[in-house]
């Protein structure tokens, strides 16, 4: 037994109160080591009457990473504090018990021994999230590329290649104006990167965070939108970019012009005088990336927290939109996500907070700030297998690490991206081939989670990373791949119609790395269903049973086609 | 290489900020796999001049604790944000990269897929504690039983066996006399559990905390205690018991007049009315422990938060103590202590929060929560290694998870603790043999952290569990134990004379299990002692090298005697 790989640690991520009373405790140990674990739990306090509070499960396996298994069991308690050690026997038969960091031959008796869950503790930490939100399908617009309301020349519109700057004059109304297509594609959510006032074309460098940039409309255009969407039964989130500013923003050029004297100074990480950004040297200032033209907020001033948070309210109240996506959410300091989320919260608490972050982010994502997170790392997952980078079975694990290392209710909210402005497109990164695209496109919609698919993709539209992935949307049927489109609509389709797809729990695991095959069952109140996935550009036989294809109504034979994906009910 | 043993997490314990710019950075693997550790570092944010920001150096493997090694690097950083990657070499020259979780063959290149440390996001958790406190000599004092100001007849003071309820008529005053016996001894913190008005003798059954106990004394007397332990270079410590109170508390009180009426219901867990607590019944609400005389404080209602702030402000001011040793802390939300350190910090920075916990602990030691803890399983370490029950090497491997798993400044202020009022005393526990008990005191007092001695130790005091460890200190010289107490004072002495013990770093370690005997060099300065413990019950003879022991001033030959402690310049 390898005990050296055994993990568990009685915080958010091991052991944390799913409901009131009910207990999610996980454990995880070297992959294909142990063949049981036990958990063992008693009351701290033994009442008096020497009741015996003493309780044994064995744990479930629920996933594995590859190089660990992970096990969860689930329990309901009503006490001050929970004590509990766990029983890990492995293949050979060995048996040992671990418990407060310590394993022992022998079973544990003295609660000293034992790990310690304090009711209270775990539960005022309790992760709730918008229920709403599980599974619900996202669609990222980049406003000013994605529709216009005045009429604008193709030669405008659709050029290639298309520069930074190029103002295609893309607005909210021309947002409005096509929401049905979102409706008609099945889009729940609708993501919008930043609107405010800002000089660039991705606005990112914000001038005034309570006006809608002009180019894009106006405050009362953003509200019918907000309404619209909503009278049509999806969501709006906006993009909060509160790690820096433009350095036309107010406080900002105060320090411009007042220097050392102005009273902003410590809205930001002014380092020496005077203050300059020229190209090729480091800004005297802390900036985002590398640029001096987006100076970096200082969020620890309490002046700025309050401040922003009174942006929050602001288009909360006004506008009333459903949440708000994280800019650069892992450089802005936690405790500032800690007080947005209670402000947030408080406006309304079925707003979704949305994290950008690159990396794992178990830090924001235990309970007290974000709700969930841009998943960056299911696209290189994606992306790696359609393209042969990586085995079916190393696909699946990647996949598995989240699974067992956040929050099991963050699992239906994660963002899953197989790309977005910050990134080629999906299809350029699949080197133009629209079959290995469209089988990416169905591991995004037929996975646990908020597929977020990004503008165009729908139609084939395709682009290197920025600026080209930002190129204007196609309108013109004859850019469109409809096919493309009819494909994305019949998994939305498929995937809504079926909610065993993404609620079910999984029971089955085929992986051939051979021939490049994932086959996932899973099954819910008696419902079943298996997703495959083929990555393989050859027709295959495979020993999956003959059905019906859900996704096409064709019934599957037992061969594969190149990167064909199906759904057997 | 056992990749499922490596751990590495950006969190507060394995990736913090120690000083501004200062970083730590921790990562553990398994016990004797690796024979290096390489950390690579870049910043995350290359300047435009493309300038080559890239890092490497080798680890220190700090400790082992048998099952798993610890490997850190300190480093010094100016940037937005920190990428960095380890790579890992074991004994047969296999190498691989470890990054965002994932390993890989080849050295990482991509920042995608390195580690993450913001450097604000560290740098706003970084952890303070007060300087003055590091590897300070506590004494904890049970304040009804320690000394009395008025004459009490030998029968009363030195009752054995002793019930809980016996009044031996110890108070402040009495303490107050005592204080040049803690300078004699060499104390510098005096720690008092609760001086509270209270119903019991201990005092945990708070009935008005902003009352000093009348059987204790006034509020005037714990200022003149406080003031002339400070006059004599001594700080003083009390006892926070807010996570229940007695039944006679006024806000229980009034429950249990009104009943459902009553305003203060949601100051506790009432469950259920008519409320009762009978023996052998659970109590009708939640309690400390099983006992329904103290009902468990909701202290996640606001209003009692501020009450018990209020009485946190209320001692600081009039009396100006030096910190707060909180009971039962680990059953106490965290959100209370985050609010509970802000506040002590407010009225004092300097001041010491310490937890009582009986497990390890690390989520209150984050750096917003508590200062450090009662380190319980230091106790259970030591007294293992004294009685044989655990073997030398087993009891460094012990002392050495917490060093691994804690964060590096809380070493030097762990209360290392052999005994309290909670537990049998340590004599006791060594078969009333003194020569092991001495052995335990010496290790107590010659290793990093705060020794915290409980009273009477110093003189051979022993005793069972509660109430037996809670006799009347002995004042009469024929129940003294001189040369035990000239023990403590010896180790004491050397201890302050020698900070190497304390503050050096091990440059060397031995340990033998078949003879028994720990041996721990360190170095500071160009400073170097050894400390020397043999738990054997007959003479040995060892390897370690002759010299002066500062503990007797004796030249050692060679040869250890039964249950020696040495410290060899």
């Amino acid at each position: 037994m390898e005990l050296s790989a055994v993990y568990h640690c009685p915080d958010k991520r091991f052991c944390y109160a799913l409901n009131p009373g009910q207990f999610l405790i996980r454990i995880r140990a070297k992959s294909n080591d142990l063949r049981r674990v036990t958990l063992h739990t008693v009351d701290k306090y033994l009442p008096v009457s020497r009741m015996d509070t003493r309780t044994s499960q064995v744990m479930e396996k629920v996933t594995t990473d590859g190089i660990h298994d992970y096990f969860e069991a689930v329990i309901s308690i009503d006490m001050v504090c929970l004590r509990y050690f766990f029983e890990l026997a492995d293949r050979h038969g060995k048996v040992c018990y671990y418990g407060n960091y310590q394993f022992y031959e022998h079973k544990i008796s003295h609660i000293d021994n034992m790990f310690d869950c304090p009711q209270n503790l775990r539960e005022e930490e309790r992760f709730v999230i918008p229920q709403w939100a599980a599974n619900q399908v996202v669609y990222q617009i980049f406003p000013t590329r994605f529709a216009a309301s005045q009429p604008v020349p193709d030669r405008v519109w659709y050029q290639y290649p298309i520069s930074p700057r190029a103002d295609l004059k893309g607005d909210l109304r021309g947002i409005l104006s096509r929401l049905p297509h979102l409706r008609e594609l099945g889009v729940d959510v609708l993501y919008m990167t930043p609107i405010f006032q800002a000089n660039s074309s991705h606005k990112y460098d914000t001038v005034d965070y309570f006006k809608v940039d002009p180019a894009l409309g106006t405050e009362e255009d953003l509200r019918r939108l907000v309404d619209q969407a909503h009278a049509m039964g999806m969501r709006v989130i906006l993009d909060a970019v509160f790690n820096h500013t433009s350095r036309d923003f107010f406080a900002f050029r105060d320090i411009l012009e007042k220097g050392e004297q102005s009273r902003y100074l410590n809205w930001y990480y002014i380092q020496s005088f005077p203050i300059h950004a020229r190209w090729g040297e480091k800004p005297t200032y802390k900036t985002f990336s590398y640029y001096g033209g987006m100076p970096k907020l200082n969020v620890g001033n309490p002046e700025v927290q309050e401040y922003l948070l009174g942006v929050i309210r602001y288009w909360m109240q006004t506008c009333r939109i459903d949440g708000w996506r994280l800019d650069v959410g892992d450089e802005v300091i936690h405790s500032f996500w800690k007080q947005f989320r209670k402000t947030v919260k408080a406006e309304n608490p079925d707003a979704l907070i949305v994290g950008e972050v690159w990396h794992y982010a178990g830090d924001f994502l235990e309970g007290d700030e974000w709700d969930t997170m841009m998943n960056y790392d299911f696209r290189a997952a994606v992306l790696g297998f359609v393209n042969g980078g990586i085995s079916a079975s190393r696909f699946v694990q990647r996949l598995s690490f989240l699974q067992g290392t956040v929050h099991t209710y963050v699992h239906p909210v994660l963002w899953n991206l197989i790309d977005s402005h910050d990134t080629a497109r999906a299809l350029h990164d699949c080197g133009e081939n629209k079959a290995r695209f469209r089988l990416a496109a169905a591991i995004q919609l037929l996975t646990t989670g908020m597929p977020m698919i990004y503008y165009g993709d729908e139609y084939g539209l395709s682009g290197a990373m920025d600026p080209d992935c930002r190129r204007g949307m196609v309108w013109k049927e004859s850019l469109q791949d409809q096919e493309i489109f009819r494909w994305y609509q019949a998994l939305i389709r498929v995937r809504k119609a079926y909610p065993v797809i993404t609620q079910g729990k999984i029971t089955a695991l085929y992986t051939d790395d051979q021939k490049g095959i994932v086959a996932i069952t899973k099954e819910q109140d008696g419902r079943k269903a298996t997703c495959v996935f083929y990555n393989g550009d050859t027709p295959a036989d495979c020993g999956i049973p003959q059905g019906q294809d859900l996704l096409t109504g064709q019934r599957f034979q037992g061969t594969l086609q190149p990167f064909q994906a199906l759904v057997l009910a």
